[in-house]
């Protein structure tokens, strides 16, 4: 079975094309990008957001940004390449991929030992080709590992979007979901809206749906009158970081899931490619949750819904606590507790992005 | 202190004003009430709202509706009272205070020796004050027994609207915090939006904001974040049905809110005046969940929000087990485990509206 669903990404070779998330459900645009400043303000305006796909166009986006530039000489080459690259990253500064992508793209061109300004192009072509695949293999593996746990007519919640759109790939908490559904596998997806931003009304409803997977849209508030009703076995979602620990951040309200799940026993997985791992944060509690702006709570589109002048709090993230984790889907296997040994001894604990 | 508090229903004392929540918090709009029928369409509209609200309008909207025909012989008054009040009661025919509003009424008509129509009137404008009045009582009752839980400092979580809006005195969740603010007690309270129709952000942070108490708005999926932080201290919310086990029927969310306040170890009231409770119900089980239109979930205002034809879940309430409810605020005093018998100790458990 063919799995149809949206690409976030799309590289022909030569031109790079990304969806306008902002638009979706209501308009399915795709946008060709013709410079290097559309790309920087596809990521800056969230056309483009997620950590992997952002990592993988601002690769793609780079080479857009020097492909009129190989006429230069070698070395006067290799400065636009640090240039371009460095205002690329400057589109969004929290972006971990982003910086992370530019930098292997920057440390590709110098390393080189291209002859040309041409053949040089041509490797960082290949350079942004390879992460764009490891992403698309990474999904994957997370889809293999992670299938094996969706079983024949399981309801299987998930919060915000970790799907296709956040990656190159089929996604990371979507993952076990497409490769069940490509498999035969009959289940049932419950997608939370996640307020206050509405991913999962908005995107990951789209996208399941594309695909031809059983979804069924919900509010947050309802997610644990399911569980009561016996109608959500599994819980998969996805990760802005996760400590070394195992401990958890993820969209605002992941945090009460977890601990619903555990009320109604039933088992909460985590999507976790291993670029996600923060070794260096040794907690949950370390990891720092952004404060966001006040008008997401209080208005809907245009519309308000809130008092003038209401107080509001609105925090990006929360952190799961470990204990609530039955494990976390890697590209390399399902990691379980204890999470500090074991995720240390299946990644290399000192690597960094 | 005086409350600045909005007043659902204003009767002048031959003339009712209604407040027109489904325009609030934007506009603040009170309609006259010229006739039956324009209450009808106001109960039908949900421009009044909440059990103990709709069962007083209608109390004098019968008023309305008959205040022209005392020119009748006092028979043909009676058939005319007992009409219009079997035409008010068909404007929401699951609302058991409007039911109980009309036949209280109605039978006041039938029992009474009055000699003249005009006589009979009089009498039924004191019943509908005394409606009016009993409902103001049982609110501050509610209130004087609840305050006492919030002490200062303390953070208090509230779903929904359990407020002045749904009664004609200080609400029920919010009756305790009213009083509490009255006596000089400083403390903060948190508002649930409350998806999918938004009666937190709408209602309950516009009327609490508008007495002076200090509220913040958050979305549904905040809730247990702020728990986890240390910011809740104290849950009241209201309820719809409280079945005689002591399980609690209320807005959707409510028995996530409840589990997780369980979880932290925060206490979970439920404000809960004796007419809400139904001795017929032996427990929560047997309280039908209503399934609303999928539409609440899919847009918001005129904005569509979800992919055309997603599929919804829109259950209105959900059932809270006794076990998580530290005590039902009710106008007699706070009731606490075991439920059962010490609600059937305090009320006529025989008893029916």
């Amino acid at each position: 079975m063919k799995l149809n669903i949206p690409q976030a990404i799309r590289w022909t070779g030569d031109e790079l094309y990304l969806l306008d998330q902002t638009k979706l459900p209501g308009e399915v645009v795709e946008e060709k990008q013709e410079t290097i400043e559309m790309v920087w303000h596809a990521i800056k305006q969230l056309k483009v957001r997620g950590a992997p796909a952002i990592g993988v166009s601002a690769a793609f986006g780079l080479i857009v940004g020097i492909r009129d530039a190989t006429n230069l000489p070698l070395e006067k080459f290799i400065i636009h390449i640090a240039k371009q690259a460095a205002y690329l990253d400057s589109s969004r500064p929290t972006a971990v991929n982003l910086h992370w992508s530019m930098v292997r793209m920057v440390n590709k061109a110098k390393s080189q030992s291209a002859n040309s300004s041409a053949e040089l192009y041509k490797a960082l072509v290949e350079e942004a080709e390879a992460i764009d695949q490891e992403d698309k293999a990474f999904c994957l593996a997370m889809g293999e590992y992670g299938a094996p746990l969706i079983k024949e007519g399981m309801g299987v919640l998930t919060h915000c979007n970790a799907g296709s759109l956040v990656t190159s790939g089929i996604g990371t908490a979507t993952a076990p979901m497409y490769v069940a559904h490509q498999n035969g596998v009959p289940f049932r997806v419950y997608a939370d809206e996640t307020r206050p931003l509405l991913q999962g009304a908005r995107l990951t409803s789209w996208e399941l749906q594309m695909a031809g997977v059983d979804v069924t849209l919900i509010t947050d508030n309802m997610a644990g009158h399911l569980m009561s009703k016996g109608l959500i076995d599994l819980v998969i979602t996805g990760t802005d970081r996760v400590a070394a620990n195992g401990d958890v951040a993820n969209k605002i309200g992941t945090m009460s899931v977890a601990i619903l799940a555990h009320h109604f026993n039933i088992p909460f997985y985590v999507a976790c490619p291993s670029s996600t791992i923060d070794f260096a944060s040794t907690t949950g509690d370390e990891i720092e949750i952004e404060e966001r702006e006040w008008d997401e709570v209080t208005s809907f589109g245009s519309r308000q819904t809130a008092p003038e002048g209401i107080k509001v709090c609105n925090p990006a993230f929360d952190v799961t606590p470990n204990r609530f984790v039955s494990g976390l889907i890697t590209e390399k296997g399902i990691v379980r507790a204890p999470y500090r040994e074991n995720l240390a001894e299946l990644f290399d604990a000192h690597q960094s992005r």
